[in-house]
């Protein structure tokens, strides 16, 4: 059996912290890995401040499999991912030889000055390797187990598509979800003792409110088809024996 | 004038981490704190398992004014916020006498058993103090700085609701945002001098990709008004003086 795979996501940018933008790449992140069998296992997001980022890439490279960051390494001055990843590992923060070469050549070709701003997007720690970018051409990078990727979010999900073949991946963690159209103080102890039983399985409960009434979405997870299979069946058994039941 | 006042969120749940749940918590209390002048400076998203929800809070506790936590106090056995809270803060996690007098006589007045699992919502750290919940009634609490408050949206937004009276409000840091149609690579060097020239303004470059081609918001953020205002000027400007410019 495959060992257990985590991962954790560093969301870098003042302007999700302010509510300004929404943050869309966390749930594409979830959904990602989720399916490849990696356990996304703990996210951050913070400002465009160095010393935030420094720790955070610090705190999480050594406590996860994998690391992805997103935010902050386009060409302006508020764009110091770069850097922030160069000095948490303690590496210079330098153009990359071909990624500068890549990135003069196609503003050449297009009759574009390559200013010192366009060069920025040429930075990353020494020893870094590409992530491709299919769409806007600057490439984001892998330092050891750190991906750093683009923040908007068509460009964050191709750069992903392109990481994801590299990875290994877990024993994909497999659920079932059970509809129970009772609240969670009616199934409270009932599943308390489902999930005592089922110890290899981990068994969530989320409530849910819509028009003035509860329902809750069970989900069940495993690793194992056979005791995950066992565990919806005495969910789904539950529910049925708890017809008629009121509350919340 | 009134001193910076931070902010900080914990967004508590095995069912973000997977993707199966988008969190729309983070982001509305960003867009509330943004109002009110307090600096949301960091959020962390764990999954529902104490040692993790300990780490945070304690370092996030002590690091800014405020925590908001979100998800984990239903009367479920995954519902571990009130017990990871009260370890956090060396407190013995009791039920609460009033939460506890609160739920019997409302589950008494619908004739619903008052189940050990309905029981556990009554569960709060030794000294914390109620934070109301119109919707569903179980009470989130406060102990010292740190906000607990539900998962499920509506509720968590009306616990907010609830809560933001109680603060300490900073002076509000204005916004304005100036529509730039070029790329950042097209503005990256004259921003940057914009920047360096109005120091007590934080200027934000957010590129935007559609339909093929770039253009960039910018935002500049400042307390003062004045200041705010003669920087935005520069950079409309800036942008005025770019017209024909193209690349990315």
């Amino acid at each position: 059996m495959k060992k257990n795979v985590t991962a954790a996501m560093i969301v870098i940018g003042d302007e999700i912290l302010s509510g300004r933008t929404k943050d869309l790449n966390t749930g594409h992140l979830a959904d990602i890995m989720t399916a490849i069998g990696i356990d996304l296992t703990e996210v951050r997001i913070v400002a465009d401040d160095e010393p935030a980022i420094v720790a955070a890439v610090n705190a999480l490279r050594s406590a996860y499999t994998y690391v992805f960051t997103t935010g902050g390494i386009g060409p302006t001055h508020d764009d110091i991912t770069a850097d922030a990843v160069s000095r948490a590992f303690g590496v210079e923060c330098r153009y990359d030889e071909r990624a500068y070469a890549m990135l003069e050549a196609f503003y050449a070709k297009r009759e574009i000055e390559f200013t010192d701003a366009r060069k920025r997007m040429a930075r990353m720690p020494a020893g870094a390797e590409h992530i491709e970018n299919p769409i806007s051409l600057a490439p984001g990078f892998r330092i050891e187990n750190v991906h750093v990727m683009a923040g908007v979010p068509t460009i964050f999900q191709a750069m992903l598509d392109n990481v994801v073949p590299t990875l290994t991946t877990g024993t994909k963690l497999l659920s079932e979800s059970v509809h129970c159209p009772y609240g969670e103080g009616v199934i409270g102890e009932l599943l308390a003792a489902i999930q005592k039983e089922h110890p290899e399985t981990i068994i969530g409960s989320y409530p849910k409110y819509r028009d003035g009434s509860f329902w809750t979405e069970l989900v069940v997870r495993a690793r194992d088809p056979q005791r995950l299979a066992a565990a919806k069946q005495a969910i789904e058994t539950m529910v049925a024996g708890l017809e008629g039941s009121k509350g919340m």
